[in-house]
Formats: structure tokens, C-alpha cells, sequence
């Protein structure tokens, strides 16, 4: 899989005139050779030449944490007293062009492009992003695992076994970790819970606000997939809303039309369709409830290792979805000082049609006040 | 507090040349504005220019999470299809030299590259590194209490509280995470456990293999205080071996000179020795007991904001310890496919001599096989 990857992004490395592609932290690194680089101020970063060289330059003390591969890359230790950017520089020789991975620390780069200064640079994920982006058999049934531990965690929610009122958002986001880790996941990477008017921030942060009676919780949670060692995880990420009693009309009107926005926006997901035109489908359903000018963020973006990636269903994005494309389809309306609400479920395209991974009711879910 | 951080920002900046400084993901903006950047491919970004200028370049629907402090910087919130790269070219104007935050994404610093062509480019830590350093008293005060707060989770590994043999190291360090974030920090930032030859690799992934009766068990811990809104959290670490049962006399012999080096290392770290002396002083204490050569990686590095920052205590960095430094004193040795050990404390140079934040226990905790 590995050794497949990389020819792949040999491939498109040549296509691009890239000489020499450097990755260090971030979701690129353990897609392509199974290793996620430590975060830290020691320099860790795959090269990878034209020429058919790979190899992983790494603390030396860091060595015993990798999986090697010695048919996809060699490994280079550095001891503490080394100079890491001397030694990548080394082994990108002259190079032209180089691409630098999306994630890398800037400090890493400003110092690449002192001890390269005669080389170009672009942003590896012109390289990988496209590539990552097309899903493998094996990868949608990780993202379709994921999905399914995260629906469980939103049935608790739906069901009332999770309780919600009385409790502070902060609290609940603490228990929606735990069940997202106890159910697959190796890593949670957020959990929004956000009560009443919180709930029109789409990216609230999860605090001391206490839940009550007669109000809406939004939830929005995921994390990253449990693997073996040496083998990359992959994202859940589900939104779904509960109120905490009988919903005022005004409110359930809103959400059906929500509703109805997010199933069209799901069955307009097809192969071929330009990424903006899916958008637009949500965005002109909720536009009939006059509801449009309080969706204030795109309709969806790309996941696979990363909880963020290619495609973006967003306005200006015209490419068309190609079968293998994993994204979420989550609009919403938020509206200042009062509530919000968002249903969100990841999305396969395929030749047979949009393939929602997720299950978790999408009716409003009411929990006793 | 953020104000006069702001100004001896801008006159580093002066000294330094540099007339825009951009700060994004990292510990550097909530350091200086009390407000961390979501790590997602929407950019925030904090533009400080020389002439008195701050603006916080965020996607609009963020607005709501931040702590507004206008008498410290502006909000310029971005909608989704603005391009936020633009802008942040736009506010920095033709700066001859920037600074750019050590921890931002490649992606955008390649992007602002090709925005702002005649731009030449240094990392923030620059400038932010040697401020950061010097810890301010309610700064030491915050990590004296994270301290504190993992000093009662070792106290618990230490007597046996936290149950050891038959359980494998990931679930010790699960339960390691929990008591992390009930002990007041927000974030577990690691937590390595690692038993018998596992304890030989210095970052070990703490993974499936079960602790046995009869092995060194190094747990090395540590997480990012909750502090209220707006206000940016502080981090611990700490390193403690627990022996699970009598251990062998070697091990013993060993581990007591550890003891002794990781002790007057600490005695060492006065104001105005070079940071390079505090190392040589552990590692010449490891080499009369033949333990230097397994002593693989530094002495320490600097603790704040940021888990790892200035100042490093390594061979070859020359720079005086200054009062308010806090840094982790970590001599260990790692004998591979046998057993390893480390004794880590966070210690503050005062011009009354160091002060040790850390309080466990240092001898060899020995728990019933």
C-alpha cells in the first residue's frame, strides 16, 4: 500500500516538476509511509527525491518509535548535537523546485530556504492533497468504522442515556470524549457542545455554561481512528441536535427545513458534480425558509486522515467529485444571541451514487425537560 | 499583562529590524493576546506591524470564541469566500523583513511568499523565544501549580495507588490522562509509560505490552493548565520509574547515580551559568558510573506556554541562564533491548538559587510484584 502510494506521488511530483518533496508533522507523513512525526521543536521529515529516494530523518532517539519500511524509505538518525536542516538540505541536493508539506513548521522552512536558496517552493498538498483525496476500498471501510463508532455516541445522545440538563457544556464534551475514545477512537479531536444562544458560534467552545430546560444542544464531535502501529488513522466527525423539551414551533419549522436541505444537499452529492453546485443546493432549500443569510459557513469539506481536507464544498470550488471523494454535508443556521442548529454526516461519492457513512437519526431529537 | 507583552514585542521588533511579525497556530498568540488559533486550513492570524498596529485576521464565524481586549488588538473577521491570505498581505503592507510564527502552517507561509515577493523572512521565535523565556511571577506561578498537580499523580504511581502489573502500558497511560485532567490541566499533552526494554527508547509509544513483576516502569507525564477564558494555559512535566518489585543490584547502582547527577545538575542551574554547563555537569556525574554514553539526548529545555521552548540546556548553546528561566532538569540513560531510566523535574533559575517546582519523590519507587 505504502510503496503504491509513493509511486503515486512520484508520479505526480514529476507532472508537477517537483524535485524534492519534505514532510515533516501533520496527516501527509503517516498517509504516505504509515509514521506520524512527533510534534516537537526536533526536526523530523521524509525526502523525497525524483530520483527514488525516500528517507526519514529523524531524532536518533526517535528511531525505535518507527514501523520501518525498508522497501518504501530508509531511516537517518541525527544525535542532539547535529543539525537536522544541514542534513535535508544534503539530501535535497540542488534542488529546483521543492515542495514543503502543508503542515511543517515555518521555522523549519525559513531555515530550508536559508541553506537552499536558489530553490523554489510550493505546499506539498498541491502534490498529495489530490491524491489523498480519492479514497482506497480499504480507507472508505476505516472512515465508515469511524462513522459508525461516532453514531453510536450520538445515539446515547438522542436516546437521553447521555443526561443533559443541569450539566455544563464542558462536562458533556468531556463524556462525549470518553464514549468517542471507547469507540475506536485513539484520539478525540473536538467535541463541541454548545446550549441555546452558544449554539449560533458554529465553532463554540465548550465551557462552563450550564444546559437547561427548553433550549437546543448542538454537538458536533469526532476524533481519530485507532490503528496498529504504523498505520494511519482515519476521522469521524457528526453533528447533531437535541432539545431539552418541547421545541417552539418557530424552531421546528427552522430545523425541518434544515432537514431538508441537508437530505437534497446529501442526494446531490454525485459523481461529476462541480463541489459548489452541492452548496448551492443546501443553500437554496434554506434560502425558501429564509434561512440562507444565517449559514454562514461552506456546506463541507474533504476527510480521510485528516478531519480537514480535499474536496471543499464551498462557493468558487468548480471541480467535480470524483468517485472516492469522502466529505461531511453539514449546513446550518445560526442566529446571534438566540440559537443554531446543524446536521452534519460524512459522504462517499461513488459510481452507485452519494454514500452517507453515517446513520444517527436526523430528525430533531427531543429529550425529556 | 498582554498590553506591556505587546510592547516588548514591537521592541524586539525594532532591535531586530523587522517591521510586520505574524503569529498563527502555536503557543506565541496565546502567549501575547491570550487567544489560541484553531489548527484547521482557515487562517487566523495576528498581524503586528511596527507603527502600532494589531489585528486578529479570523474566519468571521470565529469572532464569537475570542476574548476582544481592543485596547490591545482589532478583529478583522474573514468570510468564507474571502481570501484571508490577501488581507493579511494587505495589512502587512511592503515589510522589508517579517517575522513569521514558528508553529504556522508552510502552506500559508509559502502563500504570503508569493503575496509579498520583496519580503524577506525570519521565524518569530526570534523575537518571541528570549521573552518567553523569562517567566513573569504570576507565570511561575501558574506552572508551580501544574507542578503540583502532576507531583499528586506521581505521588499516586509512586505508592502503588495506580496499579501497575497485568495491565498494559496504554492503559496505564489512559489512566495517567485522566488524572492529568482532573488535576487541573485542560489538555494531556503525553503521557509515556514504558516497561522494561520499552523503557530503553526515551519518547516510547506507550502501546500493548503488558507490565510484568520484576521490570522498571518509566512514566514520563505531562499536560496545559484550564485556565478561564482569554488566558493562556502553562504546562508540566515530570518523569518518575517505578520498580515493580525488588530491583536487581545493577539497576539499583545505576538509577543512584542518576539520582545523584539529576541532583546536582539542579544545583547547578544558578543564574549566569551557561546553559551547556548544567548538561556537562549531569553527564560527567553519569560518567563515573559508566552511564554517559547511554545518556542519549539533553539535559532539558525551556517550559511554558509551550511544552518545549528557549531555553534548551544542551552542548553547544553558550547562554547564561537568566532569572526566570524554567526548564525541565531530565538526565536519563537507556541501555537498548534492557531497561531504562529518567528523573525529571521542572526547575526555576531565582537569583536566591534554583527552585525546584517539582516535589515527588526521587528515590526508586519499588511497588509489590
Amino acid at each position: 500500500m505504502f510503496e503504491q502510494r509513493l509511486n503515486r506521488v512520484r508520479t505526480a511530483m514529476a507532472a508537477a516538476d517537483v524535485d524534492v518533496l519534505m514532510l515533516s508533522v501533520g496527516p501527509d507523513l503517516p498517509w504516505l509511509i504509515g509514521y506520524e512525526a512527533m510534534p516537537l521543536e526536533r526536526l523530523t521529515m521524509l525526502v523525497v527525491t525524483a530520483d527514488g529516494r525516500a528517507d526519514l530523518v529523524i531524532p536518533q532517539f526517535e528511531v525505535p518509535r518507527v514501523v520501518e519500511r525498508p522497501d518504501v524509505f530508509s531511516v537517518v538518525g541525527w544525535s542532539e548535537t547535529e543539525d537536522p536542516v544541514a542534513i535535508v538540505a544534503d539530501l535535497a541536493g540542488g534542488a529546483d523546485r521543492a515542495a514543503i508539506g502543508d503542515h511543517t513548521w515555518s521555522r523549519f522552512l525559513v531555515a530550508l530556504q536559508g541553506a537552499l536558496p536558489a530553490t523554489t517552493w510550493v505546499a506539498a498538498g498541491s502534490i498529495t492533497g489530490p491524491l489523498r483525496a480519492v479514497k482506497e476500498a480499504h480507507e472508505v471501510a476505516r472512515l465508515s468504522a469511524a462513522a459508525a463508532g461516532v453514531d453510536r455516541v450520538a445515539n446515547a445522545l438522542q436516546s437521553g442515556e447521555i443526561p443533559l440538563i443541569g450539566r455544563t457544556e464542558a462536562d458533556v464534551s468531556a463524556e462525549l470524549g470518553r464514549r468517542i475514545l471507547a469507540e475506536g477512537h485513539a484520539v478525540v479531536n473536538f467535541a463541541i457542545v454548545a446550549a441555546g444562544e452558544n449554539a449560533a458560534s458554529p465553532h463554540h467552545h465548550a465551557g462552563s455554561r450550564v444546559i437547561r430546560a427548553g433550549e437546543v444542544v448542538l454537538c458536533d464531535f469526532g476524533g481519530t481512528t485507532e490503528e496498529p502501529e504504523g498505520q494511519p488513522g482515519y476521522c469521524s466527525d457528526i453533528t447533531r441536535c437535541v432539545y431539552t423539551g418541547e421545541p417552539p414551533a418557530e424552531f421546528r419549522e427552522a430545523y425541518d427545513a434544515l432537514q431538508d436541505a441537508q437530505r437534497r444537499a446529501v442526494a446531490a452529492a454525485v459523481v461529476g458534480a462541480p463541489a459548489e453546485s452541492v452548496d448551492k443546493v443546501a443553500r437554496d432549500r434554506l434560502a425558501e425558509a429564509d434561512l440562507d443569510r444565517w449559514f454562514l459557513h461552506r456546506l463541507g469539506h474533504g476527510i480521510g486522515v485528516e478531519a480537514h481536507e480535499d474536496p471543499y464544498l464551498v462557493a468558487g470550488n468548480q471541480d467535480p467529485l470524483d468517485a472516492g471523494n469522502a466529505f461531511s454535508i453539514e449546513p446550518g443556521f445560526y442566529i446571534a444571541d438566540r440559537w443554531g442548529a446543524r446536521i452534519e454526516d460524512i459522504v462517499v461519492a461513488t459510481d452507485d451514487g452519494p454514500r452517507p457513512l453515517n446513520a444517527a437519526d436526523h430528525d430533531l431529537a427531543v429529550v425529556e425537560a
